[in-house]
């Protein structure tokens, strides 16, 4: 990025009535903030939350703990305003959109819900324990869609966006994509998602085990995508590359959304300039791609929920950091002395 | 607490839709404030964040990187709206009242400034490299001060609040403090704070070693602060106790306001029970205290500045925290499915 603005940024930033440094990663936000925008006085606009939703065939292989129609039944909650990220966009003041990317059940309700997207590219994937969970054609189909939706977003002038995610058994998908993508360890990238007990562990990890031997062919970022799924990630990565082509902010939430950030960085590694994390999940694994990506997370509160809850509850501290930049007094404004040569 | 709102409140946040446990800390507090409310549907008025600042004598004694006069030069710019928590507490929605605890200066503008309680002990304290910070009648009277300032918050409705502090070298007091009721090293107490250099760092340490000896039939939580003082710690641990007793939501900020709570959580234990905390400061130090407290911090963004700023930050969460509890679906109210038995 531009370094005379980065310069400046940094000289704005050491200006401010505190000891250097002594506000750490509000200060790292604020400069990424404005190096995105190009500007000393960044702002933000319609901020939002895009969640997007997909059934995995891997279900059907014991992999969660949870039944397959949960998906569907959770898009019903998140379109009635009931589900954790309804609360917590609504109190962060940030819009929600819903994504319907490949949910199994057919979607007839809703269709004047405003914030409803239903574009489906298939009744969800197939199951990748024994064949590819998508074409390449599908693949690309998501990553168009999933761009087209930020399009749309940054044409209403949304200039911060953090995504979500809904899906039974999208933590196998998600393990084997980082486990490959990253080069980790399988059993390094596998945790009990959603809750599966020491039984429902050891099948999952089997499953993926020979998933990933199957499928030992798929090295390319979009190979391993078509491979392991699923849409709602596969969406997830082109709206990645379009939030940074669009010079948006983007919140990046917990260990599935991390996995098509992951999947988007491989494709165009400027993307990760556009970012900033928003938690350390609980779910093993996600501590794992975060430093493979040398990401440090704002927040450790041990959520495992995703749907973008860990964005939505970071989006508070990214506002701090632009109000810091915009709105906090200088040295010589203030009239208050420097730090004493010692 | 009450026990029979404990279960009703674990099975309220059990029931949402959400797998078990999956909002981590945010279900922590969320059943903590339940506890303290003793309801529910807890529900959070007029917060505020209230800055305890004061001089110390100890300055004189070369371990700030910051000359005294910045105490009230940042008193000033709290009461113009400059500083790093004027901005913070405005983007968290949250009142801000400026305690003039015992300031060096005399403050003699902002008499109308109606956030402002200009409330000194004295001019500053004592130097307790040589002498006690203050006297056993002063500290008394500083916890009092600071109990009826809560008490003036609470008639005001107000029922969460955060404390912060302002004063030139009060690292080095709560550095003794903490090692004293802690019973703690004072190496792994003794920090940076504003920002010394090795140099400063290792005259800092040596002043405080001969000051621990100096004060050491300091036993008793009111000697120890009356020893090393301020006259902001003295006052924030009288509005600690009474933060408690008015049945407030208290969210602790950083090394120095931790301190204060140390000495109230030895003189009453049960104000604890009222505590959320907010950050891991960056501050050596820190870290000692909140483990032996077992105290879990929400943020851990490398700030060091006090002021109250890391609880403002963290506010937001508390806001998510009530709303989940009060506005997120069940189960059964959203049909969504539970956990498969496996």
């Amino acid at each position: 990025m531009n370094t005379a603005i980065h310069a400046a940024l940094q000289t704005k930033i050491d200006q401010k009535t505190k000891p250097l440094g002594s506000l750490g990663k509000v200060e790292a936000i604020a400069l990424k903030l404005g190096l995105i925008q190009n500007t000393l006085s960044p702002t933000l606009h319609n901020p939002a939350i895009v969640i997007f939703a997909g059934d995995h065939g891997v279900a059907h292989a014991g992999v969660s703990a949870f039944p397959q129609a949960v998906t569907a039944q959770m898009v019903f909650n998140f379109l009635r305003g009931g589900a954790a990220i309804n609360v917590f966009a609504k109190t962060s003041g940030m819009q929600l959109k819903i994504v319907n990317a490949g949910v199994a059940e057919v979607i007839s309700d809703f269709a004047n819900h405003p914030d409803f997207i239903n574009a489906p590219i298939a009744q969800g994937t197939k199951n990748f324990a024994s064949e590819p969970a998508m074409s390449a054609d599908q693949a690309q189909q998501a990553l168009e869609a999933g761009a087209a939706i930020v399009r749309q977003l940054a044409a209403g002038g949304c200039n911060v966006i953090g995504f979500g995610e809904m899906g039974i058994a999208n933590t196998s998908a998600a393990a084997c994509i980082i486990s490959r993508l990253a080069n980790l360890p399988l059993e390094q990238c596998v945790g009990r998602g959603t809750g599966v007990d020491d039984a429902g562990m050891a099948r999952k990890l089997a499953v993926l085990q020979s998933a990933m031997t199957l499928h030992s062919a798929a090295q390319s970022p979009l190979d391993v995508l078509a491979a392991f799924g699923g849409f709602e990630i596969a969406m997830m990565t082109g709206a990645y590359l379009e939030a940074a082509k669009q010079k948006m902010l983007i919140i990046v939430d917990g260990f599935i959304t991390t996995s098509a950030l992951l999947v988007a960085s491989q494709i165009a590694p400027v993307v990760l300039d556009y970012c900033v994390y928003s938690h350390l999940s609980h779910e093993a694994g996600h501590r794992a791609v975060l430093a493979y990506l040398k990401a440090e997370p704002l927040l450790q509160l041990d959520l495992r929920l995703g749907e973008g809850t860990g964005a939505a509850l970071a989006y508070p501290l990214v506002v701090a950091a632009a109000a810091f930049l915009n709105d906090m007094a200088s040295f010589a404004s203030a009239g208050v002395s420097e730090k004493s040569a010692s």
